[in-house]
C-alpha cells in the first residue's frame, strides 16, 4: 500500500535539481583546479521547499587575504599604546603580502613614517582592506562603504559575547554592515589573519578558521614541523562573514588541501552544512574541534563569543552527514588537519602495520583493528616475499615483525617496497616506539626515500616523549610525503579519517541537490489539519500522516457507542479503543486505551468505560478512535522537533519503554537522502530487532525508511509550523507487509 | 522469604579472615614504609572454598634488582659476537649497582680482563643472580640450584612463543625452576632490567613491567624529562617469574609511587588480581596496557610471548575490580603513571581550570566535564576576590578566563594562589595552548612556584606541537611538583585516574578478606544435584538454586494428567506448565510452555498438547512442570561462565529479547562484595528498567543483589564443575517482593 497512493512524492522529492549551475571540483584535490564558475553565480537563487537556501554563497575573498591597499584606521605609533603594536605588526604584514598601507588617524600626520591620513575619506585610493583598531566599528562602516572599501576587520571587543547589551550592539554593528555592501571580519577578532606564513613550504595546505585566537596557535605552530598553512581566518562574533564563508571559500583555492576549524558556536545551521556541502564536493576535508559536548561547554563557549552551540547530538549528526571530521582534541585536529592535506587518494584500504618488536605490533594492531581499520591478512605469496629478508620465525601475515629492521644493506627498503607493491595495501604505518639511533635512524630514512617512490600513504608513530632525536626532528619531519605522529592514537584517528573522507566524497552526491523545491500534493492536505498553537488530537495527526502517505490503521472516530459498533463492523474485527482529544497524553497510564475487542457488548462496554474514565479525568475528548488491531511487528518512533540552530530535524528510534530507557534513536537534519535514513537505522544499537530475533521475522525495512523520508518531507513543507510531532509506535510489520503508525502526537506552532 | 530459610550463608560468605596477618601498607604512599611482615609470611596457607589462595606471594627480589654478585653464565669478549654486547652492558651495570660480576665460559679464562670460571660449580662465591646468555638453559638450571644461586635471568628465544614444541620446552623449564628453587626471569626476556636508571631524580618514581622490551622504552625515556624511574622488570615468556610477581614486590618499596605495565597475556588470572589487590592494599596505583582488546590482538600477543590473553571483557571488569587503571595508548601509560607515581593524595575532588583565553577554558572544560570531572562553580566570594586582579567581564566562575596572564607584577600567582586556597579544589589545571613567552614564560614559572607552596595538584598542558621551548622544557620539566602534558585528553585521563585511584583505595577494603573459606550448607545439596558431563534439567537446575536460597517458583514435575492437575490444585491456580528434560533448550520456540492455565480441563488439554510436540519433536522429558504463575517485574538474566584466565565468572544483565540484542550486561570475577553486585546494576545501560519506568513500581534491587551473590558463592563453591548456569529470566518483582528464578540452565562438567 505504501508507496502506491501518492506515487508522485517520492519522484518528486528525488528530482534532481537540474537548475544547478556547479561544476564539482574534482575530489582529487591535488591535480584540481577550482571551479571557474563558483557557485555564488545564480545559484544563491534556488531555495528548498522550506524557502532556505540550496547553495552555499562563496564569497570572494580573494583581496581580503591578499589586498592590494589596506587602511588601518586607529593606526598608532605612540610609545606604549596597544594600537602601536598592532600598527607595526600590520605594517610589516602588508610588506610581506606586497599592499600598500594608509594610516588613518584624525590629529596624526605620519605613523611610523607612513602619511597618515584624518579619515577614511582623505584616503589617496579606493582600499581593499580596512583594519579597524578603534573601540566602536559602527559609526566608522558608513564611511568605508562610501569610500568603495571592500572588507573590513574589527577588532573591539564589548559586543555579543558580553551579553544582551552587546548583543543589541551587535545586532545594529551587522544591520550596518549589511546596509554597506562591505564584508566585515569579526568583532572580538585578532591580528590572526595577518600572521606571516612560512612560504618555503610547498604542496597542499592547511587554511585555518578559528573562533578563538589562542587556540588556533598550535595548529600554526605546525609550520615549525614543516606544514603548510595558507590562510588563517580568525571569525571571532561573526557579525558578518562566518566560518562557514571561509570554509566555501577555501574549498576553491587550489593550495588548500585540508580545512582545519576550532568552533565554538554556529551563526546559522543551514549556511555551515552548505559549505561543508560546497567543500565535499570539491573533496577538499573539514576536520573541526567543535565545542559543546556537554552543558558546561556549550555555555562556556556561549559566554565566549556570544553563540549559540546547538544540541550537540544534532550537531554530531549534521557534520557527519557532511563528512566534517569532528575530532575532541587540538592534538587530534592537528594531527588529522596535516595528514588529510597532504596524503595523496588512498589506493586502497588495507593497512599494513611494520614494526620493529612483535609486541608493538601487536598493540597497535589491536587499538586499530578496535578503531575499525581494515588489516589484511598477507597473501601467503606475498608473505613468502617477505620472508627473504625476515626470519620465518617472525611472523609476517600483518602485522609484520621484522624482529629489528635490517641496518646494513638494501634489505630494508625491500620490506617496505614488498609491503607497499601489494594491491590490498593503502596505508603503511610504522610504530616506532623507542628510538634505537644505529637502526631507527635507518628505518626512518628507509621509509622517507620509499614515500618519495610511492603514492601510498606512510606513517609513522615516534614514540618517544622526548622529540629531539635527529631521525624525528630532520629526517621524519623534513619529509612531506610520511606523515608523522607521536602516539598510536592520533595516528589511528587521522588514519581513519583520512579513509573515511575518501569513502564519502567518492561519488559524493550533494542531498541539497535532491532536495524538494516546491510543495508536494500533500502538503495542501497536510495544510487543512493544522491548528496553530495547539496539539493535534491523536485522529488529526494520523491524517496529518496520511496526508502524506503514511500508513495508519483503519480507524473511525465516533462519538456514540452505537456509531462505535458500526465503525467496528466497518474496520474489521478485532478492534482498538481509544479516547481521541487535543492535549491528550499517556492514554494507556489514564486506562484510555482498550484492546482486542471482539463483540458489540464489548465496544458498547469500552464506550461507556473510556468516556466514564475521560469525564472522571476530566479530559476534553472529541470522541472515540474504533481502530484496527494491527498484527505484531517491531515497535519504533520516528519524530520531528525544532533544533534551533538547524531548525527541523528527524529521529528515528526503537519504540515502547525501551527508548526511554535507552535513549536509543538516530538523528538527521534535512535534506537527507535514502542512504541517510539506512544508516540511521544501523546506528540504533538495538537495530537487529529490525533483522528478527529469536525466530522472529525480518521487519519491512524498506518501509520504515520510507515513513522516515515521508516524514522529512512533511518536516521540510511545514517548517517550524510543525513544532512537534512523535509517531509512536510505528509498528513496522514483517518484510513486505510494511509499518503502520499506531499512534501520532502533533504539536502545531 | 529470601535470606530466612539460609540465613547462615550471608553471615559464612561474609565472616571476616581473621587470620590474615597483613598489616597494610597506609595508602598514603609518600609516608608508608613497607610492611615489616610482608604478605609471604603465613599468608600463603589461607585458601578460598574453591581451593584458590587468598593472597598474593611477595617474592623477595631485593637481591635480583641489588645484587652483591653476579655471574654471566655464557659471557664473551669475542670481536662480533651478539654476547660480547651483552657482556659488555652487564660489566658496565654490575659497576654502577656495586654487584662482583663473575664471567662464566668452558672455554674462556678471561672476559673483559675479569677472571672467567669454566662452570657455575666453579664459582669463586655463592652469587645472586646468574644471567644465561645460553641458547638452552635448561641444563643450567641444575646447576645454579646446587650452588645456590637465588636468581637467573634466561634471554633465550624459541620457548612458547613458537609454538607448541616450544611450549613443551618451556614446560620442561618451568618444571626445573620449581624443583630448584631458585627464581627465573625469562626466557624470551632482555637487557631492560640491567638499564642505567637516572640517580639525580628524588621523589616516589615509576617502577615498570614490560612484556615487551621495546614497548617499555618510552615510559623509560620518561627520565630525559625528569620522571624518575626505580625497576624495569622485562618478563618475557614468565616461565617463572611473572607480572605479578613484580607487581607485588613493586608494592613494598618505599620508592615506588606507581606501577606502569604493558601486559599482552596474563600467566594466571588470580595471581594477578591477587598483586593487583595487594598493591590497592598498600594504595599503590597500577596504570596497564593490556592487548587484547581485538581478536586480532588477542592472537597477536599470544604469539608474541605465547600467552592466552583472556575474554576482554572479563578482563576488562577484573581490572576495575582491583582498581587497575587500564588506559588505551603509551602516551597515555607515560603520563597516567607519571601523575600517579608523583601526585599527593587529593585534598577535594573539585577541578579548575585556568586558562589565558575564553576557548580555551571553554573547550577544556566541555572535555573534563565529558570525561566526567567535578568542575565547581566557585563561591561568588571566591569571585569576587579573583576579579580583584581580573578585569569584571571576564568570566571567573570556573574556567578562569584571566584574559591574559598578568606579568609585570605579583598578581600571576595571587591568582593562582587564590584559587588553590579554595577548599573545593583539588586541582588546578593550565591549558597553555600556544605558547607567548613574555606571557607563557612567567605563566610556567608562577605556576611551578605555587606548586612548590601547595599540596594541591597543579597540571599544565603545553599544547605547543614544537616541543622545544624553554618554559616546557626548563621550567615545566623541570619541577617535579608540576605534571606536565602534553594534550588536552591525556592531561583528563590522568586527573581522572588519578581522582579515581584515591577514591577507590580511601578505605579500600580487599574482596579476598571476605572471600568464603568453607563450603556452606548449601554445598552438600547443590552436590547431590550435579550430573557431570550433562545439562540438567529445568527442574534440576531450579533445585540447584533452591539449595543456595535463590527463589523459584512454586512447582512440581509430574509425570501424568492428573497428577498435574493434582499439582496445580497445590501450586495453586492460575499454573503454567512446562516441559522438562535435559538437554532441552528453545521451549518457547518449540511450543513447549503453556502459560496462565485456569482449570484442570485446560490442565489435561495442556498436558497431552506438550507431551505430543515432545514426541513429535522427539525431545526426551523427564516430566512436565506444573508452577506456579509469577507476576510481572523486571525481567533480568544472571549467569556463571567460566573464562580460560579467570575461572568462573558472574554475569547480570538485562533480559528477554534485549539481552541478546543489546548485549547489555555487566561481569565481574569472583571474589567480589555487595557493593560491586549493585556496580553491575549501575553499569547496565538499561539499568533505569530496574528504578521503575513509565510508572511501574521501582523493582527489589536487594533482592536482585542478593541473587547475584549467592550465585556467586555457588560459582565459587563448585567451581569448574558447574560449566555454565543461566538463569533466565529473573523476575525481579516490585521493592520489598523479592526475585524469582522463572528458568533456569545449568551445565555440569
Amino acid at each position: 500500500m505504501l508507496g502506491s497512493t501518492h506515487g508522485t512524492l517520492t519522484t518528486d522529492f528525488r528530482a534532481r535539481v537540474e537548475a544547478c549551475g556547479d561544476t564539482p571540483r574534482t575530489a582529487v584535490h591535488s591535480t584540481a583546479a577550482p571551479s571557474a564558475t563558483g557557485a555564488g553565480a545564480g545559484a544563491g537563487d534556488a531555495l528548498d521547499v522550506s524557502g532556505r537556501p540550496l547553495h552555499a554563497d562563496v564569497p570572494d575573498l580573494d583581496r581580503f587575504f591578499r589586498p592590494e591597499s589596506v587602511a588601518v584606521v586607529g593606526a598608532s605609533d605612540a610609545e606604549g599604546r596597544p594600537n602601536t603594536g598592532i600598527t607595526r605588526q600590520l605594517i610589516a604584514w602588508a610588506e610581506r603580502v606586497g599592499a600598500r598601507l594608509h594610516p588613518v588617524h584624525p590629529t596624526r600626520s605620519t605613523v611610523f613614517g607612513l602619511p597618515c591620513h584624518a579619515s577614511v575619506a582623505d584616503l589617496p585610493e579606493p582600499v581593499d582592506l580596512a583594519v579597524l583598531l578603534v573601540g566602536d566599528p559602527l559609526p566608522v562602516i558608513e564611511e568605508l562603504a562610501e569610500a568603495k572599501v571592500k572588507f573590513a576587520v574589527a577588532f573591539a571587543s564589548g559586543f555579543a559575547e558580553t551579553g544582551e547589551e552587546g548583543a543589541a550592539a551587535q545586532d545594529r554593528l551587522s544591520a550596518a554592515v549589511k546596509r554597506s555592501g562591505l564584508r566585515l571580519l569579526g568583532p572580538n577578532t585578532n591580528l590572526n589573519a595577518f600572521q606571516p606564513f612560512r612560504d618555503d613550504l610547498d604542496g597542499p595546505a592547511i587554511a585555518l578558521i578559528t573562533q578563538s585566537g589562542h587556540q588556533g596557535r598550535p595548529v600554526y605552530a605546525l609550520q615549525e614541523l614543516g606544514i603548510r598553512l595558507s590562510h588563517w581566518a580568525p571569525t571571532g562574533n561573526e557579525a558578518d562573514l562566518e566560518s562557514a564563508d571561509f570554509i566555501s571559500y577555501f574549498a576553491e583555492q587550489p593550495e588548500v588541501g585540508a580545512i582545519a576549524c576550532y568552533v565554538e558556536g554556529l551563526k546559522d545551521g543551514r549556511s555551515f552544512l552548505l559549505a561543508a556541502d560546497r567543500a565535499a564536493r570539491n573533496g577538499v576535508p573539514i576536520v573541526a574541534v567543535k565545542v559543546g559536548r556537554t552543558e558546561t561547554g556549550a555555555r562556556m563557549a556561549a559566554s565566549h563569543t556570544g553563540k549559540l552551540t546547538g544540541a550537540d547530538t544534532v550537531v554530531d549528526a549534521a557534520l557527519r552527514q557532511f563528512g566534517v571530521i569532528r575530532v575532541d582534541g587540538l592534538d587530534e585536529l592537528q594531527d588529522t588537519a596535516a595528514l588529510l592535506a597532504r596524503a595523496r587518494r588512498p589506493r586502497a584500504d588495507g593497512v599494513v602495520v611494520y614494526s620493529i618488536s612483535g609486541g608493538t605490533g601487536a598493540h597497535f594492531s589491536d587499538l586499530a583493528t578496535e578503531a575499525g581499520l581494515h588489516l589484511p591478512t598477507l597473501s601467503q605469496a606475498k608473505q613468502d616475499e617477505l620472508h627473504q629478508w625476515i626470519p620465518d620465525y617472525l611472523g609476517v601475515a600483518n602485522p609484520v615483525d621484522n624482529g629489528g629492521h635490517p641496518v646494513g644493506d638494501w634489505r630494508g627498503r625491500k620490506i617496505i617496497d614488498a609491503i607497499l607493491a601489494d594491491p590490498a595495501v593503502g596505508v603503511l604505518i610504522c610504530p616506532i616506539t623507542g628510538p634505537f639511533p644505529p637502526m631507527s635512524d635507518k628505518l626512518a630514512q628507509d621509509l622517507v626515500d620509499a614515500a618519495e617512490e610511492t603514492d601510498k600513504l606512510i606513517c609513522v608513530v615516534w614514540g618517544s616523549p622526548v622529540g629531539t632525536e635527529d631521525a624525528y626532528r630532520t629526517t621524519l619531519l623534513g619529509s612531506s610525503r610520511v606523515a608523522t605522529f607521536r602516539t598510536f592514537g592520533n595516528c589511528i584517528t587521522a588514519v581513519r579519517a583520512y579513509l573515511g573522507h575518501h569513502r564519502f566524497t567518492t561519488g559524493y552526491r550533494s542531498p541539497f541537490d535532491d532536495a524538494p523545491r516546491t510543495p508536494s500534493p500533500s502538503y495542501r492536505k497536510a495544510q487543512a489539519l493544522m491548528r496553530p498553537g495547539q496539539q493535534l488530537s491523536e485522529h488529526a495527526a494520523k491524517q496529518l500522516l496520511r496526508a502524506y502517505g503514511i500508513r495508519v490503521p483503519r480507524e473511525q472516530l465516533v462519538t456514540s457507542a452505537a456509531a462505535a459498533v458500526r465503525a467496528a463492523g466497518l474496520v474489521g474485527y478485532p478492534v482498538v479503543m481509544k479516547a481521541s482529544g487535543p492535549q491528550l497524553a499517556h492514554k494507556t497510564e489514564l486506562g484510555l486505551v482498550k484492546v482486542g475487542l471482539t463483540s458489540a457488548s464489548q465496544i458498547r462496554d469500552a464506550y461507556r468505560e473510556l468516556t466514564d474514565i475521560a469525564r472522571y479525568e476530566n479530559v476534553p475528548l472529541d470522541g472515540i478512535l474504533v481502530c484496527q488491531m494491527v498484527e505484531r511487528g517491531v515497535e519504533m518512533v520516528v519524530g520531528v522537533t525544532q533544533d534551533a540552530l538547524f531548525g527541523p530535524t528527524v529521529t528515528v528510534g526503537l519504540g515502547g519503554v525501551l527508548v526511554e530507557v535507552l535513549r536509543d534513536a538516530a538523528v538527521r537534519v534535512p535534506p537527507f537522502g535514502e542512504d541517510q535514513a539506512r544508516a540511521m537505522l544501523t546506528e540504533l544499537r538495538g537495530h537487529a530487532l529490525l533483522e528478527g530475533v529469536r525466530g522472529a521475522p525480518p521487519a519491512d525495512v524498506d518501509a520504515l525508511v520510507e515513513v522516515v523520508l515521508r516524514v522529512q518531507r512533511m518536516a521540510l513543507e511545514l517548517g517550524d509550523e510543525l513544532s512537534e510531532l512523535d509517531i509512536n509506535p510505528l509498528m513496522v510489520l514483517p518484510r513486505g507487509q510494511g509499518a503502520v503508525a499506531l499512534d501520532a502526537l502533533a504539536i502545531c506552532r
